[in-house]
């Protein structure tokens, strides 16, 4: 795989950034893909500011090579985890949902290169306004939270190619490496890939969780909560509740304000637990370690580049 | 661009086909784009049967290269379209919106090669079972009549891939060269263009349908009406009837029985009208000759595939 503006700026060997999942991205997920040559990313979204602290310090001393941070804003923790990203002098911060506004400044006042994730094109011009160093452009057939204007990955690539200066990964729907390809043949300076990274070995999300997506088909997922904070989730059994919920016009707040997602991906109940993963889990039918992730992704690159140079 | 299974299979030069779109792909559109070495396709959902005679008798003046007729099975006129096609002895036909057993083997018998177009890969490989010839895997950011998954065009490219023999387009999303590039690096054998060539000259839509598209920023379609028939259209003042008779809970069948595509696209009317395309709009700026999408289709794949291929 090439280099690109991506790999210079964040000091990495491939332009694969690992997605900063909750419950499943800890330093275990994050070193291994950094010792790869991709970017590893720890999850703070679900770590308080104190654990957040460990898996940096685990992570230090499981990779001599970067890593970074993904950092919700909308998080009451945000501002503690802030501090001490900057105490443990982290070399990349990717900030999400929120304004990029809000951290930009004070993390690149600290030396941190930033990141933030976006699903539109206007997003992505104030980001680079904002003075945000890459973005994270995510379509809607990514897992997790998600963009209102339902942009997918294939359509968003072009038109943030056109709007913005700035290096830019794709994210959403990327698991192979033909796809790597594809998305660096439309411009992107490399891919955010989650789920599958989601059902490696390494990752910290229960075998139940890896199982469901192992099982998936390309429509056991759907984006749901949309009137909320659009989240795309399995349908497993809290898809109908929320279903349920919204048709009876209950409080979905409440309904969601019971560590759904941590039931689903890190104790794996899938009765209960809310299952965040993208469309492209139909593809995933295996769990790999990272070192084979990369392997594969590495050999799927090279075919489809043979394939389309070739005659 | 490289010559494809599909390209053989279908006598055509670039792995390209022209979607077949109601009140835009007539005769003039449709030789166009055969003309310059891509698959000109009739839009004979919009056509009646001596309409559709007339087209194809005026589209067979116009090139002598292959042409195809888009065919919504579930129309009324299907079965006497049919006749019409093989009797003109139109060499290819891509079916949608129906079953691929109705009509494949009537028309493969006729020595006709036939394509289906589907939204998911077990539509796939019923068409594959079905002895169809070719899919056009159309993905949800495709304007128009859409599937209920919700797959999107990247996830739904490689998953095809796996799980069928035959060749296939990619559809849904796609406007310039790098994307063509892209699906094929992803293993599609082509891909087909939809919005691009509605806002082309030769296209018969009303030019304010053309310049809605040119307006158009990534956020202007959605897709609607799922409890009926999901669709893609733009979000014109019939949009906001459609939502509020979805709200209120009316009759949303008695609210589309009034020409509304008619009206949208052929006539230009954007307060009644419906207005069909697809999420990619957000990228097309200008209304060109199919000559001109044509060059730019090729400038844009011969660049990207430098790009991917240069250190």
């Amino acid at each position: 795989m090439k280099s690109t503006r991506l790999t210079k700026l964040l000091g990495i060997k491939y332009p694969i950034i690992q997605g900063g999942m909750v419950w499943v991205s800890g330093y275990k997920l994050a070193s291994s893909v950094s010792n790869e040559g991709g970017l590893g990313v720890l999850g703070a979204g679900s770590m308080k500011p104190e654990l957040l602290k460990k898996h940096i310090v685990k992570c230090k001393s499981n990779t001599n090579k970067p890593f970074a941070v993904n950092l919700p804003i909308f998080s009451s923790y945000s501002q503690a985890q802030i501090e001490i990203i900057i105490e443990e002098k982290v070399a990349i911060v990717i900030t999400s949902a929120g304004s990029p506004k809000k951290y930009t400044q004070r993390l690149k006042e600290a030396g941190i290169i930033v990141g933030h994730v976006v699903p539109s094109v206007l997003l992505a011009k104030k980001c680079e306004d904002a003075g945000v160093d890459f973005i994270v452009a995510e379509g809607f057939e990514a897992g997790g939270h998600n963009g209102r204007d339902e942009t997918t990955t294939l359509c968003l690539i072009p038109q943030i190619k056109e709007a913005i200066q700035i290096p830019f990964a794709a994210a959403g729907g990327i698991a192979n490496g033909s796809q790597v390809l594809a998305c660096l043949a439309m411009g992107a300076d490399g891919v955010q890939i989650g789920t599958k990274f989601a059902c490696s070995k390494e990752s910290s999300a229960h075998e139940n969780y890896k199982d469901e997506i192992i099982k998936a088909n390309e429509s056991h997922t759907a984006l749901v909560l949309k009137s909320l904070m659009p989240v795309r989730i399995a349908k497993t059994n809290f898809y109908d509740e929320i279903l349920i919920a919204e048709k009876k016009g209950n409080d979905l707040a409440e309904l969601l304000g019971k560590g759904r997602a941590k039931q689903g991906i890190f104790e794996g109940n899938l009765k209960q637990g809310e299952l965040e993963f993208g469309q492209i889990s139909g593809l995933i039918k295996v769990c790999l370690s990272v070192q084979e992730i990369f392997y594969q992704l590495k050999e799927e690159y090279k075919k489809s580049l043979n394939k389309v140079v070739g005659v």
